[in-house]
């Protein structure tokens, strides 16, 4: 089912529920939500947030109210992904550790960006279009580039 | 519905119904569109164009004659998209100016490549795979990078 | 149909039938596919690969055993695609040639990667998230960047 297990706020919308492959996450209140997405259990996503379309939110992502987040966005949740353990066996959920990452109230991230895990985005900052994040970005700043690094403070 | 209110060319072709969100846009004849692919209202493409699979086509993009899209081409019109107003209220279409962008005649841009907006891409010329376009494009130029930069004349 | 003419191994599982575009292609055993993916004719996977959602794998792609394909990974067959001939006809099979690309076993490709046509990924090598890989990347290698340069040996 392409909608499993989610708990749903007040008036969010998931505008094309055959389209998306969302489940046990918490969305909150006036979220959208656009084609082509997928949201992984244990997720959270706060009030008024946009979630446009082919964007990737994984496991261990937060993200708070009033956020944006682009097109084809990318959350990442482990450094090092592989396919198979040393042993060859095939890795499965609990053979790697999920690596957090925070974005605060009110950020932009701008359509493509891939921010890597384990990274806190400040309050209000504004990711750039096709930006790869890959350390902590201070609140009130824009960072664009790969890697991402500062172009002004807000 | 995934496709609505649509004007469609003679002999064009969007390959896969059931895996695409297409509405309020004209396409002209012989246009052929992949899977997972968003075309948004007030999108203008001409004939002949390909649009390869993954991609995003927002509102204020048009698209000329023998253009080539490739996969998961992102465009944007909006320099900085927020999800809520100052007033702390969900921004909604009339929150924001849309920002046309142009595609002329016979250019291709290459597959994972971001359009800004506000920009024209001259005839003929070809957009690297992963270039992130900041400005205009002259016509008959390859350009690459992020940002997009002049590799050379054709 | 989204599933067509697919050889599947052992306990190999497409994990979402209607949100995938899937044909003409072999997948070993215990393969794991996201959904939003296209993976297209002539394609051939190894035994215990995951690819994750949003990827797209063209024609001319061999992937082989263990490798991990991050999410919104897209392949290459052409380096200077267009939509028309030099006649102005529409391309179709045959007005290109599809150059090969190579990912040898146990590499792992990071998310929003782009890899180039006629490349070869050696032996268990890490493309960065973001990537763009242009040239060969050596077995047992760390690459990043746009275009993607050595960061370490493993």
């Amino acid at each position: 089912m392409p909608i499993n297990n989610v708990k749903l706020g007040k008036n969010t919308k998931i505008f094309h529920e055959t389209l998306v492959n969302i489940y046990g996450c918490e969305l909150g209140d006036n979220v959208t939500v656009g084609p082509f997405i997928e949201i992984q259990k244990g997720v959270k996503i706060g009030n008024n947030v946009k979630v446009q379309s082919h964007s990737f939110i994984c496991e261990g992502v937060t993200i708070e109210d009033d956020c944006f987040i682009g097109h084809s966005v990318i959350f990442i949740n482990d450094k090092y992904p592989k396919s198979v353990n040393a042993d060859g066996t095939k890795q499965s959920d609990g053979d790697w550790k999920v690596i957090p990452t925070l974005i605060k109230k009110g950020a932009s991230l701008g359509s493509g960006s891939i921010i890597m895990c384990g990274i806190t985005i400040g309050e209000n900052s504004v990711i750039g279009a096709g930006a790869v994040v890959t350390k902590d970005v201070p609140a009130n700043t824009v960072v664009a580039g790969v890697p991402a690094r500062l172009i002004r403070n807000l």
